[in-house]
């Protein structure tokens, strides 16, 4: 019950899956693990009533978005994001380090940060490790990830060994700069689809010495094959005492066979964001919900889910709400999708406390909705 | 307790104000009373679950809107709208005589009936008033109204000579063809800011016979002074054992003075549709959440509100909800601002109960929010 400790309660043996649990600040938080994102410290049309209410452990807001608005100084004085959002569970802040190489059209990176532009007002900006550090602490999540270098898909071999080489010092600086004792700081580990960058990543990262790590710099255009090699034996390399975090990762079919792999924390907008174009995931695949199909298809979305749209209203009203462009439409498939994630990794862990995770992603992968995600 | 018999349980001595039990397949219903309007069959933004603890008694729905998407036909085959919208308590269903009036760029009207074109594709329908009671009698509301004529304002006193008198025609073919008996059908009075006309209407309308009387063509743009004096002898000149709706009438002033009067229902999209423009209502008047003055303020956006967004949130919180466009914002102000007008009928109902229902509304005009709605 150390607060940072992570406890290790179960071990698959036919596959790497881990059962654990990590202590934070707001309780503990049971692995494997998914996160749903709240990128300006809300999820997307869910409340966060509606959200406990799927059993949601941790919320991921982003760094990179509440530092332009509305301020880390202004959810600092709020009491943190915690009393900002109305949100009494763990929160996890990334770093911001995506965004800024992602959305940025500009940037100018050195040893000492990366100076980039705001997407709002195109204001300059500088962030050393040290000044993201101040910003996550200001924002005052139960974990916080250092600032690293995230290189594109495709990049040059030395782009990649370059960023493996500034996120490892920035990983010290960070570490240095962190004092918030009731914040838990990961490193991140990067080298693209490069088996050896990655393995030195690791090595580098972890000599730092962290709470935990995330896996960084995939699920940026890269195929999913090549992802899944790559990260195997990254996740090996890692320690097998700290939670391995994924980071942007989260759709269905990935996730299950990177807990395979021995992941334990995962991310991914792809529940609501789907959800606002009509998606629902199901046991099946993905249903277009603006189908002609269902009009008057008066059964639940999925028959077989508990979550409040499934068993509180009908395919053809979910399409009449989704082709007239009503925010329930988007609010009830946010619900369900992010239900659907939840309660797989629920099952994961079941699965992995029975010492039968090999058969549970062996039937997800034989089932009729695993080559959808 | 008769299935849509209309109980007076006590009357104002210093106003007209009256307090009553409306008796509907899905329960008893206490006006003085607020609908929330759910044009699509969705209050935008809020579950039934969030509705039901906002303490909402009826919920309106647009058989114009309903008619052309997804068709009365699937809400029917559905099991009627209570079924398809997922809403267990009541549900009164409006014409669409307003929105065909008020929306279609051409229609051809008739004694016999009107000839529209849909919004959505611009295909041609004609209703009779059978027709619309068909349709309203597939959606299965627990209160309907007659298919009647919505003149413009300002309009030639002929024009609504006419609207008058096919109103009324109408109403008789309306009761005649309708034949639902779980569902209350109620009749319209028309004649503008006429005051003969309006008197005219009453005595038509109320020889036909219905459960209740709608007060249509109010609230399309007159002055609100001129609309008040009118209303006055209109009122008065109903029948005291049945209902008053006030149609498309929901603002706080307003209502309140038209309860004085002798109104006992009211609708309204003015809640929902300021929510979603970042408007909240409050005891001092409308609150504009972009206004920086919010940046950093971080009390209940109501001090006094019980609803779940004041007891839960900040105005600093929603500002910036409301400022980056978040689906939450629209949300947590639709929540508060229909809290606060099914807060003040509540309060409302108490005061006649009380006999003080003078002094309530001489309280609200004199506080400060009363001019601004």
């Amino acid at each position: 019950m150390t607060l940072h400790g992570f406890d290790l309660i179960a071990c698959d043996t036919s596959t790497s899956a881990r059962r654990g649990v990590f202590h934070t600040a707001h309780g503990p938080v049971h692995t494997p693990l998914f996160m749903p994102v709240g990128t300006r410290a809300t999820i997307k049309g869910v409340t966060p009533d509606q959200l406990r209410g799927l059993g949601a452990q941790v919320v991921l807001a982003n760094t990179y978005h509440l530092f332009l608005r509305p301020g880390s100084d202004i959810i600092r004085d709020a009491g943190g994001l915690h009393a900002f959002m109305g949100w009494d569970r763990a929160i996890l802040t990334d770093s911001g380090g995506f965004q800024v190489f992602s959305l940025a059209d500009t940037l100018k990176l050195s040893d000492d940060g990366v100076e980039f532009r705001s997407i709002i007002d195109g204001a300059k900006h500088f962030w050393t490790p040290e000044e993201n550090m101040r910003v996550q602490q200001d924002l005052g999540a139960d974990i916080a990830m250092q600032l690293d270098v995230c290189p594109p898909y495709p990049a040059e071999r030395t782009v990649v060994a370059d960023a493996v080489r500034r996120s490892a010092e920035w990983a010290a600086r960070c570490r240095a700069a962190h004092t918030r004792e009731d914040q838990a700081l990961f490193g991140i580990v990067q080298g693209g689809v490069h088996a050896d960058l990655r393995l030195e990543s690791v090595e580098r990262t972890v000599a730092v010495d962290f709470f935990g790590y995330g896996i960084g710099g995939y699920s940026v255009g890269e195929p999913h094959e090549l992802m899944l090699e790559s990260l195997a034996p990254v996740a090996g390399a890692m320690p097998a005492d700290k939670p391995r975090y994924l980071m942007g990762v989260g759709n269905p079919t990935t996730m299950l066979q990177a807990i395979s792999l021995g992941i334990d924390m995962f991310d991914c907008v792809l529940p609501t964001r789907t959800a606002r174009t009509g998606t629902a995931f199901s046991s099946t695949g993905r249903m277009n919900m603006r189908n002609a199909r269902y009009v008057r298809d008066f059964g639940p979305l999925d028959p077989h889910c508990t979550c409040p749209t499934c068993t509180g209203f009908t395919r053809a009203y979910i399409r009449h709400l989704v082709t007239t462009k009503e925010m329930l439409g988007s609010i009830l498939l946010s619900l369900h999708n992010l239900h659907f994630l939840l309660e797989l990794t629920d099952r994961a862990r079941q699965a992995i406390e029975r010492d039968s995770y090999g058969a549970f992603l062996a039937e997800w992968l034989a089932g009729p909705g695993a080559d959808d995600y």
